[in-house]
């Protein structure tokens, strides 16, 4: 991701990475089973943005937390998400052989290790939010609960799922409009992004009514995530991306801007967006989530 | 299984299994993606034996507990399970098309809904024991944290990675010994049973010696089961086992009855067994685990 676009995002990384980088990969340092620590270790280190624990981070600050105590949340987070790439980028699944610029799993450790590599930070992600000795075990039971929930089959899997089932309806010369796109966003990139906030709070003891707000401003932010992903896909090249772009189309994939046209979709991105930075304006401290809302709006990669 | 070897095995059964199918499909009832949830339930509908549930059942019983207070805990068994063989069983893995007497999974709903479902039901396991709300928030971290380690890259994860990397040395010619043997299957098999009278004990609130004792006594018995699993493919029949059996002699794995001989594993079968039930006869009442010790060595498909 370019960080071109705000001085506040650069300064955020500068603080929030490291502490991320210091706890990152030392869980999966030993073990008895050294090449599937390896595979695991592999797509940890790939380089990935980190959106999601520093979201996560950033909404605990919000409400007056500390990010330090969101820093689980934020690990789990990342483990999530990176098992979800691995499978993803199965044959089986969307078969790529290329990710942030590097071979997929698959291709390096074989098809089965991926698979196992990606189970095995599935489940490492309950065990970090389970042992988060900083947090009371009230939230943490509730953070396994959010985590599964956006996470499980009622979200991103079932997201997944539907994506699947979608291409082989317009494969086979079908098609579906902007409310079932809109339902496998919300589910697939959508609600991981969404509970990335949610999370934070949760970890900073907020209130109710801010939760739900941050609840929903990492709604919005995740389907404006998602417009901007498909407006990507659509007007970059694979070296900007270090992964196949184009590959939505190809495959004959309905998109935000196939369906709304590319301006119809920056509109819904602008919008989406709005409505963010409109919700987190509420908050006690919202500075850096409004200057990320923006960011991942402008993104270029 | 067939359950000849005891009317202690049978009264259990009657007793349990009720309590255990009332909310076994429940969860997956309705949902946004209908195909994912579809291929979950075809999975947990394929009649599976339901020894973990039932084990951590009887723990809990054992140290004056009652069953009702694990079904949480048996329920996320029964899913990572569930998930772990639709996994191996993948084209990458085992590469198995029968699984009890029927179609596996990917040969249903196609290997990328496969891999879907099982990542599903991993993370609903996690859901499950989060929610159990006769549970104690302290016993629900717990168990997350205990089924976490025992399913994930330390556990269940890690024996099925070493054992794929078993294949590909046994393939290349190369070999390994009893010691290597027993961490696959410590992990690969092991872990999830010996977690299941573990569970058990700590959802009914067992002292900490209890909880020790069936630990050991779960690790035994998890042992014991392996030992059986591959005498029972060295010696019966596919439609005995409604899979594929003579797979593991097929493909070179090493085995008990290869490393030992077919008599020296019926020994360390034994052994096995007498070491469970002379651990578990210390506790306060050890009747129907001493039975299923007994049954599971003596089980024939």
């Amino acid at each position: 991701m370019k960080l071109n676009s705000s001085d506040q995002v650069r300064s955020d990384l500068d603080r929030l990475l490291p502490l991320f980088d210091a706890v990152y990969l030392r869980t999966f340092e030993a073990g008895e089973a050294p090449r599937l620590a390896e595979a695991i270790c592999y797509s940890l280190r790939a380089g990935g943005k980190r959106v999601r624990p520093v979201l996560c981070m950033l909404a605990a600050e919000c409400v007056g937390g500390s990010a330090e105590g969101a820093l689980a949340c934020g690990l789990a987070l990342e483990y999530i998400h990176t098992y979800s790439l691995i499978h993803d980028d199965l044959p089986a699944m969307d078969d790529d052989d290329l990710r942030r610029g590097q071979p997929t799993s698959h291709k390096v450790f074989g098809e089965g290790q991926a698979i196992l590599a990606g189970d095995g930070l599935l489940t490492e992600a309950f065990q970090v939010l389970a042992t988060a000795s900083s947090l009371a075990v009230e939230r943490r039971v509730e953070l396994v609960s959010l985590l599964a929930e956006a996470a499980g089959w009622r979200g991103m899997v079932g997201g997944q799922s539907l994506d699947l089932d979608g291409e082989i309806l317009t494969r086979s010369g079908q098609s579906y409009g902007l409310d079932h796109l809109q339902l496998i966003h919300r589910l697939k990139t959508g609600a991981l992004i969404r509970v990335s906030l949610e999370m934070g709070a949760v970890a900073a003891g907020a209130d109710a009514a801010q939760r739900k707000t941050l609840r929903e401003a990492g709604a919005a932010m995740g389907l404006a995530f998602q417009i901007q992903d498909d407006l990507l896909d659509e007007t970059s090249t694979d070296e900007q991306m270090g992964k196949r772009v184009n590959k939505d189309q190809d495959r004959g994939k309905i998109t935000y801007p196939k369906l709304l046209g590319v301006d119809g979709a920056r509109r819904a991105l602008a919008e989406a967006t709005g409505q963010a930075v409109s919700l987190l304006s509420t908050l006690p401290h919202p500075e850096s989530l409004i200057a990320w809302a923006h960011f991942m709006a402008e993104r270029t990669s």
